[in-house]
């Protein structure tokens, strides 16, 4: 049995490129600290299951992020895989180790609201701008490829809903110091379709270099992401297993689960590249190692399937 | 803080009914039998807090559910109440229990597939058509309302995916022998958004006849239930706090969770009388019960925001 049966849709995209962002974004807000090398399997298993760009690790400095700290063992266990392998820069300081080490692609951490960009940077917005953009400067010089990451695009904690043209504002900014592609996040899980649906079409950038980053704290993601999909967003970053999880909620479920999204995509007949088995045995090895079941729903059901000696979907 | 923002999206539905099955659907698919005395409280807090159609048991043999042995008993319980109440009646003998009790709203359980007829009511799909069929003509005759279950509606665990012509065929016949609505089901949880709008495009049914019905499986409810309302449907099952699950699968998630549906709605600007602080505080009371979290992601973030002091949004 082959499920789900695949049913097009007029319009949407052939082909997604999933942003992997498990091993940064998941490892980072995880309790746990996982050891380096178990870090380094990860990523492999990651491009071995067909992601072909896995965000690696954060060059941020160990006081803020303890669970990435070994950032300079990290990239060099995984620098040879022949995937993209982007990694977060704060500053012109984490830049110079990523680039020493070989990086080729950086992504830098943005925010859309004054008041996360004070509780993540203790910067206003354009303060960070400004420290960002001779980091992008030289990595544009360098003929590396940069992700400009948004944080807070939709909602926040603080300010509540966030007004689209303050969105575009800082999108037209890193786009201005020369971002790549853009990365829209929305860091409470607070979008709806229809929010999404608003600022991609307000929104006066290119849809090519937007990318969608959905939580799902309160179940939204997929819904959120097929939306983006009806607006032709072609790049939709997902958690292998919904690792991770906004600091601001004890909630157990974090980022968009990768598996979920292949799911809705297969379905959908837009092509991913991902073999859902072997992800699915990745995040399963991956929950072991942190001691707690994924939140990822196809996740658990592939994965009790095999428990209970169904058909294996693992190797279609 | 009220969020999420609320942004319409031109062209979806201003109101949507929700069909709350947790009392039914959800109840009998838990393993822990709950007490008579808490499913009519459980009823009870659910119109309360807004919801307007509750089905509230089932009259099938307790043989077959016999966590809702107590039928008899639940229903002069809740009856009372200001809101819909239909019940599941599987035969002439259900129905005259229903009827006896004063229910004027009652439901069949069709299938879409002979596998799962054959599974579930040890019938052919045309064998369950005319068990039913003098149920809906009798009770159209004592004026009550009725609603017709499809299940498998996309995939079958037997079967794959379900053409669309056979949903047809069973939505045609069950209209034809008069019932009011349907409730189209993704009874295994593998329908993607896709094949729902495949299926309300070529089904040749009123829209306006339709519910859809799907669970969470593999994460795809909502994503779902986006679909389905871009397609026109103003009716969507769900249950409080994501309670059951299909029997087939181990996965601790079942039916799309009412809070996130709800949670949903309200970013879309979509009226449905639901008080979402009201039903969350039910589902985390029917939790204590069951003596397990809610999967509903919106309960998990809500009921932790209390814990972590957050403003309160049961009162919104």
């Amino acid at each position: 049995m082959t499920l789900p049966m695949t049913v097009r849709e007029p319009g949407l995209p052939a082909r997604v490129r999933i942003h992997e962002v498990g091993a940064r974004d998941g490892l980072q807000n995880e309790k746990s600290t996982v050891p380096t090398e178990v870090k380094a399997e990860f990523v492999r298993r990651l491009a071995d299951a067909g992601l072909t760009t896995i965000e690696a690790t954060s060059f941020v400095h160990p006081k803020w992020v303890p669970q990435l700290a070994d950032a300079e063992r990290v990239f060099p266990l995984v620098s040879d895989l022949p995937v993209a392998l982007p990694v977060l820069v704060p500053n012109e300081r984490g830049l110079d180790r990523a680039l020493a080490l070989g990086a080729r692609r950086i992504a830098v951490f943005a925010s859309a609201t004054e008041s996360f960009a004070k509780a993540n940077l203790n910067r206003t917005v354009d303060e960070a701008l400004a420290m960002f953009a001779p980091v992008v400067g030289r990595a544009k010089a360098e003929g590396a490829h940069v992700r400009g990451y948004l944080s807070m695009c939709f909602g926040d904690p603080w300010e509540g809903a966030v007004p689209i043209p303050q969105v575009t504002k800082v999108c037209r900014a890193l786009l201005d110091m020369g971002c790549d592609e853009l990365s829209l996040g929305d860091t409470i899980g607070v979008a709806t379709p229809g929010h999404v649906r608003a600022l991609l079409t307000e929104l006066d950038v290119p849809v090519d270099k937007l990318g969608v980053h959905f939580h799902d704290t309160y179940g939204q993601a997929l819904a959120n992401t097929y939306a983006a999909l009806q607006h032709g967003v072609t790049t939709v970053d997902a958690s292998a297993g919904g690792l991770g999880g906004c600091p601001y909620a004890k909630s157990a479920t974090g980022n968009l689960a990768t598996e979920d999204l292949v799911w809705m995509l297969r379905g959908l007949g837009i092509d991913t590249g991902v073999d859902l088995g072997r992800l699915v045995a990745t995040s399963v090895w991956m929950a072991g190692h942190l001691g707690r079941p994924s939140p990822s729903r196809t996740v658990r059901a592939l994965s009790h399937e095999d428990d209970e000696g169904h058909e294996d979907l693992k190797e279609q």
